[in-house]
């Protein structure tokens, strides 16, 4: 499989250096795409967190959109992922230097990582079964109001799910509040509302999530960014968001299967959240 | 300079895989463990934590003490740093897997890195100037917990110091109390008291802290694992640990400067604990 490092095309994958931050401290943000019929989806929406996330870490990269664009398709080319469904990774670090936690803005080279591979889909299994994490989200943090590549809560959070039995797992804040779910955000409906925890909350700001609120609005569906305390995942259908599942409905254990009127609301969302996709995939292909 | 990794001396840095998952999603731990004349200090303690830091991860590594002894040794030989002061830094990943944040134990195959350089120690410029940071530490996180790969909050409290021209930053944690600085942990000295602030409140579990602890309490010091309120930092004469630094004096911007008597208590310790890592680093070299 060949990969993309700092504009190289490679295929030896014993290639990150032994002092790049991103092993060594976690220091650096990433991106996960996903490519259809070898185009990546919202791809100016991941390339514009990615910049604002590395802006916040104080990360001096530049980020030229046409040539990471280049990069995507060549490498799906390459990987045989033109087809159907891939997902590109896109991981960008503070790059190699001296030990300690300090670094001078402007004297590091940044490590940009990209790498495509082939996407199996999961099948629909239905509704996703959630459980509520113990592991904490730090709504303060970095960590939590960009994609960085601090990852060991999510990590915890989903092994939690998994021994429990279910999918995935929602994690509070520190004020016990709902933040998102272990790799994608939560939207909450009832009757005619959708609701999901605003960024303050340590939601993360998911490309998906932005798509989903901004085509709710052009369909005059009523959106609250507001707290969500846990006791309405009890009374609300759920579904999660992420770039690689789109939309997928969610049901919390002991909590409201999502009824036919929530299932129909939710399916309209998925619908325009498609359509939207395909509208963005059609504008990338006809930009170049 | 050569470096071990997964048991191979190697000296080709390029060397880490690229779907590391300590480099794709800081999933890890690590140590950083000084070197005296060629051993490393308090080296049981810092294997133990990395061991039990593991476990809490669900890492399943291997991690026997005289082949990493052996491995720490042997690098520093041939690093030419095998007289005065080096650092040895242990990085424990999950390994190499396939996408998303799932694991299954035991299927994983982690990887070990360890380097080791000479270490120009700073020289003493008396005591460190700190500021308290804005970035919050997760009091019930893992990353709080051990010694993970998941530095940014402390990376940015770093840097907040250095842009405000201090030493390093003292981070506080959900409950807005003291939980520790950006890469060691606080002691405050009041009296005849010596006071830090227990793990429940997000300090590191660091091995020269455990050994301060036990020195003072030998001493008949009356020590005090309580949680620190930020204002008692303007009160209290303040030192910081870590391994590399052992212990250093410490003042806050606006806050008391160790007085003699404090400055007597510091020394006091500081002199307790470079006799207990002589006797730690004799006995290493006697078991060898």
């Amino acid at each position: 499989m060949a990969f993309w490092l700092n504009g190289d095309v490679r295929e030896d994958r014993a290639a990150i250096h032994i002092a790049d931050r991103g092993f060594l401290l976690g220091d650096g943000v990433f991106e996960t795409v996903l490519m259809v019929d070898g185009r990546p989806a919202f791809f100016s929406a991941h390339i514009r967190r990615m910049r604002a996330g590395a802006a916040a870490l104080g990360i001096e990269a530049r980020l030229d959109e046409n040539v990471l664009a280049d990069a995507v398709i060549s490498l799906a080319a390459r990987n045989e992922a033109s087809a159907g469904k891939a997902w590109a990774r896109l991981t960008l670090t503070r790059g190699v230097g001296p030990r300690g936690l300090a670094f001078v803005k402007g004297e590091w080279s940044p490590t940009l990582l990209i790498s495509v591979n082939r996407y199996a889909a999961p099948l629909d299994h239905g509704p996703a079964a959630v459980i509520v994490s113990k592991h904490v989200r730090n709504e303060h943090s970095i960590t939590a109001r960009w994609k960085t590549l601090n990852y060991l809560d999510n990590i915890m959070a989903k092994e939690e799910a998994t021994v429990a039995g279910a999918d995935d797992a929602i994690m509070l804040n520190s004020a016990r509040r709902v933040a998102c779910a272990s790799s994608s955000n939560i939207f909450l409906v009832r009757g005619e509302t959708l609701k999901t925890p605003p960024l303050e909350e340590g939601a993360m700001p998911g490309v998906v999530r932005g798509v989903v609120l901004e085509e709710a609005q052009k369909a005059g569906i009523e959106t609250e960014l507001a707290p969500v305390d846990s006791k309405e995942l009890f009374a609300s259908a759920l579904f999660l968001t992420n770039s690689l599942i789109g939309l997928r409905p969610a049901a919390k254990a002991g909590g409201r299967a999502p009824g036919g009127a929530d299932m129909a609301k939710i399916a309209e969302l998925k619908s325009r959240y498609e359509a939207a996709m395909k509208a963005d995939l059609d504008a990338f292909g006809a930009a170049r």
